[in-house]
């Protein structure tokens, strides 16, 4: 299959392109009896929708997601879970003129590789857009884990070379850039909003911290607590790396170091960030994605069109400049769905 | 299921503890009439096994492996091929006086959190023996990339702080740090070998190069090329952080710089380390990961017991001091297989 | 999860309940560059809508599907198609009086003991209705399968104890039963207007053939060819028994009888029903279902309520009395499922 | 894959062909902390064991198994259990001259057909040894489904075109045929040793009760509990059909008759086998499966060799003339395998 679907015992099924009809997903195991509203849902579409800032697309999506099945009088029935949202504000147009170029930094030379043709407006199935479904599934996904105590944040720890000094998990709705730093955010989006203004764009950090999470949760060998998260976060689309814990910066410390002790109360350190050998420690769980800059700039770049033929190209179409704001809430429904999943898998090889 | 398959349209499922009687591996989706021998499997696993040299255990297990099923008159049937390796050089005593201590770095709270109970003899399941089997089933998919024009090398980048400053090929497999760079590879061997006798440990960066794979392999949304890479190598036990061409440096990098162009030569840069929109580009796929220091280390340590109780802890056994070269054809063997996966679901969607 | 999902290599992902807002269908692994339209689609799900005759039920579902991913420009795209209709002239009402009360033969009382609750309208996810989704699927399948030279058709060979005596292919979709022979679709038809009138209702037989399947299509040792069939099948809601080729006749036969030999032409007899060790041998592959008695009638039924307490139940609503005809394009559907999946995965195997 | 592997949350991969050097499984899944022994595989290894009375093969196997992994001091681990038997007693010399022709009735042309080549020795992968890993698997599954009171038996119904006319579950194991009714099974053994001495064999009907599974277990709308019991039985060699309940004997009755009314005392028939939308209604499970007769006869045969020349073949070889009674463990095994899975995935469910 073409990768579509994620999760084994709690699945998400995404379908849906930029400029098509609809963008959706269906949600496969969720738990009957429920409570489950459509605006449950919406609030975290509403966090990942464009058009919220200066330094997020000015395009406007409406994201109202409709549910068309798996909810009866108030709760989930144990049937999947349709979740649909219509595709608007849509300027295809816009793709038009430069519809046979490989815009340097997008999928389009690979889905003409891959597929032999390719649907050219806004990137089609490699939009962004196609994370709105994940968002509603982990919408889901997340009422499922507060029912065990589970709490799942991200936000954006550094960006266009600026870093938060402070965590203040409290300002990071508050704030455009959605950073734990308000000092930091206002100095973020004046940096972004010069590169915007020039044209250009930048990457940043997102951090995520789960916690709540109890011991025991993830399945070795291959399917470790870790490796299903990092799957899940290289599936975004403007991710290059992840790292847990220490993460990087463990290669070039001594195991006396890095080796997080016991006491009587538990972990006296959480270099591990939370998992080891692929298994919820119980501590909070604790990593950090790279997001590179956002490929869509208007600044001339160099390019070939589907003969070989050279071209000058300026991405045309709004974009985010940065786009961190935007993933910390796909980041989150991501984990959200990992971690359903494996809870539900703990129990079952228990049951 | 508890994780022990990896791969959809070519898979492999492993077995063994450390100290159980044999591990191994079966491999299901092999394409028959393929030549294969021991000695094809053997030649890997002599890469990984221990006891190579001053900066590895001194344990020897002897890693003569068979192959029991799928291999007829010299050509593989078709039929699933299940390899397996007895364990010998086996030290289950060493392990008694810690029996009911948590060391710390390994997986001893975790899996007795999740399974209540464990087999405590060298770590058991999570035991770096687990990967033998990988290196196994690797093997076998290495021969069916070579039809492919497939390449794959690993090495050491980085370890206890140095650094490879050149990049010579030829050189990895004649040192026993496998880095790229004799000079390196010197100075990683004196700094272990200091680290060893001092009782502790350290960690390091392995790059993965991979050569000659076509563009259009990798499934979008959620199987995406990098994202089955991540997954893969975040199994691996000591693995922290992966990222991919540029990686955590494209965090602060511009859009412009980011970018690979193209001309009538094809792509012009690779900060994206060969994969676009989770698909190859056709150029070299180049990632790295980050490995923590090795968890054993003879050094006091504070921890606790299943009961809670406060212990100094001295980890005893045969252990590396740097993991590094070890976790090299690790490495190669998980994007051997993610790499045959990917190449078989591209063919069966297009078929 | 709970099970809404077929196929490996070419999957569908169905929701939808009977009186929800609209049921649907993701297909991912869809061959890229296949002209698609929403009449390939349409056909099948016109074969399979209710109201076609005086043997099958008077509501009417206006099965008007829209596709809505996947297709861009008249050709599949590689992404998943999402194909979705709206549920309309849904009386919901019919459903209130009886709503606590278990009907015999549905799943009301299954479904409450599985999930607590249930959406009691029109058997809500264990309706009928779902199978729209399949056979949206399925027409997809069918247009992959004519590039393969593949041919699937299914018909009622038997219903209310009404035999087809030949085989006329050619007549299926002209009688409302979809018989092969017209003289025993007349009496068919006869038999189940009488029970109808009766209140009552009736099984039969379907059976299905497919031509053109090249030899060697099917997995051993558990996904073989007739085990993915069966199970295929067995998830149709009124099918109680598959059998292929001789089938349960087999039990009575010799080997000497059984055994299918070979001249120079090739196979002289096809016993095995086309398939042997789970592969196709490139004959036709036959099978035959049973088919049980449409549950719902209007003669009055002894059961209970969700307490417990016995009730005398009429099923009210409009139902098929005969179910045969609407099962044939399920089968159809469902089997194209199961070969193109199959296709694609020994085309996987050998690449 | 090559469809090695069946479940999905509690799952087994088996290896191995008839001639090769062992056959095994490996389990992955099996709940942690449950007592579990050599001898508690044994005991069932040693029901399907050919040799054990003159309705079967004299080929002995002595199917001493291993555990070679996931049990620790008598308890599983949770990590994945690996079972191995070696082959003893193969006698692949009877298969040379028979080498390069197709039997009548095995996978020979079909195997050739998809693979190109085989192991000829014994039907290779596609022998009836492949089951016993599923045996082994079964046993576990077993001892896991002890502790939710669920018991399985099964029996030969039917022989030679001997039927059991009295069902007494305490001979089944006291005869060789595995029959229910002692004077039909020595009527049974007449026959069959009369077919055997002509050269000749039969089939027959196997019928499988399950007791004790509450109601709930199963998934609509692809995964319910028949369905995935139907793909289990058709993936046992010899088996042509299934029916659950009344079966095809439903096709002819009428919705009055068939429909299982309910009373205060819960359902006051089972025509349905236990099974309703799917679902288990906490009833007996029943389904019967049509055995072929075994295909390996030494009366001589018409056939074709690899060029398509024509043979006259007479199977040479150790074989059974009746499988039945050496199906009835596998049918068990299997019944155990779905049933475990399908138990762990409602507790997931409702996680």
């Amino acid at each position: 299959m073409s990768g579509s679907s994620f999760g084994t015992h709690f699945k998400m099924t995404t379908f849906g392109e930029s400029h098509g009809e609809a963008v959706g997903v269906i949600i496969d195991g969720v738990t009957p009896g429920v409570e489950l509203t459509e605006a449950d849902i919406q609030v975290q579409m509403d966090r990942r929708k464009p058009g919220q800032s200066s330094v997020t697309t000015p395009r406007k999506e409406y994201d109202i997601i409709r549910i068309l099945s798996g909810v009866f009088e108030g709760k989930t029935t144990g049937a999947p879970l349709a979740v649909m949202l219509n595709n608007t504000d849509m300027k295809s147009k816009d793709y038009e003129s430069n519809r046979r170029l490989f815009r340097p930094g997008h999928a389009d030379f690979t889905y003409v590789q891959k597929y032999g043709h390719r649907d050219h407006r806004g990137s089609g199935r490699a939009s962004g857009r196609e994370t709105a479904g994940r968002v509603a599934a982990g919408a889901i996904a997340r009422k499922l884990l507060e029912r065990r105590g589970v709490s799942i944040v991200a936000y954006t720890k550094e960006a266009g070379g600026v870093k938060c000094e402070t965590f203040d998990e409290t300002v990071i709705e508050k704030n455009p850039m959605r950073a734990a730093d308000l000092n930091a955010a206002e100095r973020m989006v004046n940096r972004v909003e010069e590169l915007a203004a020039a044209g250009n764009s930048c990457g940043g950090v997102v951090e995520c911290i789960i916690r709540g999470v109890k011991p025991g949760i993830g399945e070795p060998a291959f399917d470790k607590l870790d490796a299903e998260l990092a799957k899940a976060m290289l599936s975004i689309g403007a991710v290059k790396g992840i790292e847990f814990g220490a993460g990087f910066a463990a290669t070039t410390m001594l195991g006396s170091e890095h080796n997080d002790g016991m006491d009587a109360n538990g972990f006296m350190t959480n270099n591990a960030g939370g998992i080891v050998g692929g298994i919820s420690t119980g501590q909070d769980i604790v990593f950090r994605i790279a997001v590179k800059p956002t490929s869509s700039i208007s600044l001339p770049q160099q390019t070939v069109d589907e003969d070989g033929v050279e071209h000058t190209i300026q991405t045309i179409g709004r974009h985010d400049p940065c786009i961190c704001p935007r993933v910390v809430p796909v980041v989150e429904a991501m984990a959200c769905m990992v971690l359903e999943d494996l809870y539900k898998r703990h129990t079952a090889l228990h049951d």
